[in-house]
């Protein structure tokens, strides 16, 4: 942290800035410039999280020099992590697939959407049993019931299962069932649950929020991390922003950029990236030339009778187009001597 | 819903996305234009909210007409709803002021800022026991004995409480000390944490979420009002954009949004939503002035000790400041001829 | 400028670093932290600005300590500053009204327009001769037509006038007839436009750019008073944000913020902050309350066949409420003791 | 336009506004909902655009049904445009790269940067000549020395050349030496400039404004074009958001919304898009995936030393490594039978 003083600022204030920081352990430096003064503070950066130091008389602003994530950063760990799911290898060079309908709705539904992902070539199936939903009146999900659809669609595809967990209550009854606990972009500053989840057993794929900076995205993980689980897959899902054709905007760059500042393996989200299942597909391609570990995608047997998300989720024959266009592509970039992450 | 079709769609499909409606119970009719053929779609807003028209053939895209909120509307109930928590009526014309500290950090520091509170003529006192942060190394509340603390200054000084509660199985807790529960920002779409309050039979004030729209605000209040509880407060705290300087930006225009779309009484909370304490009285002000029912306000005994939010918190010398600006703003809008909500 | 370097720098980049700095005339200072290296630098803060140091090998970023803005500062000018407009003072604690319509549609309409801001009380007359639209088949104004009659209802009338000047070449034709040159949202990094308007020996209100951050918008002022012409008023016309209720979002908070930050008058303009006539009283009234020096707002003789704009207009029958509410409320701000900018 | 009705509005007041609308020369078609009326609106989209119906009695809102740009719409040209620049073909399904530093500085950084451009394959070279700064302070280009120095490096490399007009008095200058004129973000709504860019002969390179959405830049390149320029390029170079890692969020889902909304060849900026040069390879490589049509590359002979947006810019190293990649990544799109665009 830099401390800037304010121009004219007598020394006797100073003075008693670094004392108040220097009384909490730390150790400050001073720096002076022409009419004005900096002060560097220096020490456990956890420490220097809490000062509250712009409220004391004479500072003028305070510059944070370092994130306070640890396990998050690519500091703590250099080497990327890979979860193994199972056999299922993320972070590892593979691109893995994650598809299905945005919820469970009915038995044959699921089973249906499970052989179209199977067959097409996902690793997860993917499918809502608790959905949190903007209205009250909305489609809220099977809960339960969804979950036992779902663990019969894994024994009788051998996919894995990725389902979403909307507050602690249902933590260990989802963890019972589903290989990856997703937690959602509205839940992800819930942070009993972000411990909860963090104690469950099971690798946990964090959503970003639509308004969550990459700083605090990495945050919300190390809440995760911070309680022993390891095994955090990140999920870029768009963020808000004024444009207004595509539901969210998808922020590619957070990709290539959470692998330059962390070790976690990147899943994207076109489908509720963009809200349009038509730009699914060169989202989806942008993703793995940018590159991503994985991507999630919201494939419906029929989507014009889908209970949530219809616009944007994919039909079978778009879905197998899709997944021949990105299984090509990944499969060009990992041979290209000019791969994104070299 | 309004639906728009592509151009040149025959009339074949046209049928068919009428058909489709009308089997899910709706009505349909009808509109030519030039080449562009307009379906209107007539019936219960919550069962249109659900159907997927967007992705069936010849859809180019979808219009809603109304908002699918209904008890939080200005339609449901014409007439303001004022909140009576032990005779301090809230929404009734005058102005409630909430003050106190970020957090609860000791038995003294809370008195201490509940007696300067008091004597300001503050009728709630604020204070965190239970507190989100986006670090999980910053400093998160003294839970249960801050609530014990909010307590006895409660018996002390009559001042009523006001404190958040952070996740559903705190929510009874909570509820046994506070008078009214305080849903965060980050929590806004914690959608079971909603339903939990809305049955934990007290009064309810729900922050907007950074990046919540107004529609998405009221549906969030939906859920609680579809639980019974009608006793809810909007508190507008700021919205995430670009502009650095402060930490959020202050949506004054959403307080009298709010007022013509709701019912519901509107709270202002200048302090997290400028980040600077320096902004807080002119903002206080302006939300007076904007037609706001009440202030929450971030004060401690000592900002440069605070263990969290320093940097927005006045002192008490500001406080009292503040204190008699926005009660003489009052108090002169109120005698004007030309008040703001008549 | 503080220079953070990479953890486990060594000391020979370091140097070069610093070297690279001295080079440019300018000082350093270095502050050793925990295994990471701070280098303040001190010197000149324009010189600084060009100093691209982020590409230096081993410099992990840069924070900047002070805005380059210097003639807009309040530092460079205590005192607020005071605008005379033949005798009409901004900016001297008195409320100025600008008023009329969006566009000039025709004489008529004008003149009409111009005779309810007298009778309502308004100071100044505006009215686009020259306007800017998004589409190019909307109507575009009436141009030197329009400043004719701009010029002879300031002759009935004995208002001011306000009007946008759009670009360079049009310059001096608008400085012939208005009072004040007004520079358009969309025109505030037009820095050929700023650099003319700066020598045209006018007044000039500088409207904020939809995604103008406060000290871009002083820094585009400053192009103006870097010409020599120290008359310049900001104008808060709204932000965009992701909220879609309101055409824009009023930053309010920037009033009070331009007031810490710098001596330039703000006025506020609700019609165009909000796009909703209905929401253009309370946020008038709020603007006076935080500190604006006056507003600007959008009347019509006739809302409904206004040719630009009529969503947000007042007709003469509120325009004259508004007018009696904001002069009330401004002369209570000036009377009270605790007046929001004491 | 689809008008919607307050709930409750009387018969006589639906007739007055059907009767404003066809007194315009519009057809109107009324849909009965329940206690909602809906009025359909058919004829010109121009001529809707001007209506100001939300401001007659009884209309509660106006639902827009299409954009008003028709030249850039894929309805006008169902075909994309393709554009000769002396051989080189944009849009036509091979990637062109415009590369070159941000300002031409003097004659011997613009050789050397030029010959490094065209022995990495590019077919542009850019550079500014007038520079637009945010601070007046800021080095602002070479003026027409630069534009000089420019054509010399043609003559040399037998690169085209792109550079940025900055305001209406150099338009003729610029077009002169230039082989494609650029307007950039800031002047994306100086209308003048898009009218005398229209009219100057050369093909146009828009770049989106940080602010703009797909529909506002659409119309702005609608200005162009209705002057009877269809030599039009659209440069997606990042919108502002509230991400603070990144300058500006690159919205890669534009590129493919454009290619469906109108037919004007997509370039992308992943210098500007990320201000970090570190990410300029991997959005440039999601871009060819979007299915760009050609990418703007910044790079310098020595960044360290640049006057401006060094961080963003490549080194020759890093520059001759992302041609190789996206050259490999181009012609792997184009042999895959599931092309993007396809």
């Amino acid at each position: 942290m830099v401390i800037v003083m304010k121009p004219g600022t007598e020394e006797d204030q100073v003075r008693r800035v670094m004392g108040r920081i220097e009384a909490a352990g730390l150790k400050t430096a001073l720096v002076q410039g022409q009419g004005r003064l900096l002060i560097g503070v220096i020490g456990d950066k956890q420490m220097i999280a809490t000062l509250p130091v712009e409220v004391l008389d004479g500072v003028e602003k305070v510059l944070p020099v370092t994130d306070s994530y640890k396990l998050a950063s690519r500091q703590f760990r250099p080497d990327p992590t890979v979860i193994d799911v199972g056999g299922v290898k993320i972070g590892g060079g593979q691109l893995v697939i994650m598809a299905g309908p945005c919820a469970v709705e009915s038995r044959e539904q699921l089973f249906e959407a499970a052989a179209i992902a199977r067959d097409g070539g996902a690793e997860f199936l993917r499918g809502g049993a608790y959905k949190p939903r903007t209205s009250p009146y909305s489609f809220q999900g099977l809960e339960r019931q969804g979950l036992e659809y779902l663990a019969e669609a894994r024994e009788l595809t051998g996919l894995k299962i990725i389902t979403e967990v909307t507050d602690v209550t249902s933590v260990d009854v989802v963890a019972e069932y589903a290989d990856i606990l997703q937690v959602g972009a509205r839940n992800m500053q819930n942070f009993q649950l972000l411990r909860a989840v963090g104690r469950a057993g099971r690798p946990v794929m964090l959503k970003r929020g639509i308004a969550a900076t990459i700083s605090e995205w990495l945050h919300a993980a190390e809440y995760i991390l911070n309680e022993g689980n390891y095994e955090v897959l990140l999920c870029e899902r768009g963020i808000r922003t004024f444009e207004e054709y595509t539901r969210n905007t998808l922020d590619l760059s957070a990709v290539s950029a959470l692998k330059q500042l962390s070790h976690l393996p990147v899943i994207v989200d076109p489908s509720h990236g963009t809200g349009r299942w038509r730009l699914v597909k060169p989202m989806a391609m942008a993703a793995v030339a940018a590159g991503a570990d994985g991507l999630m995608i919201e494939m419906h047997p029929n989507p014009a009778v889908a209970l949530s998300d219809g616009p944007q989720s994919l039909d079978p024959v778009n879905f197998r187009e899709v997944m021949k266009a990105v299984r090509g592509l990944a499969a060009y970039m990992r041979s290209a001597d000019d791969v994104v992450n070299a």
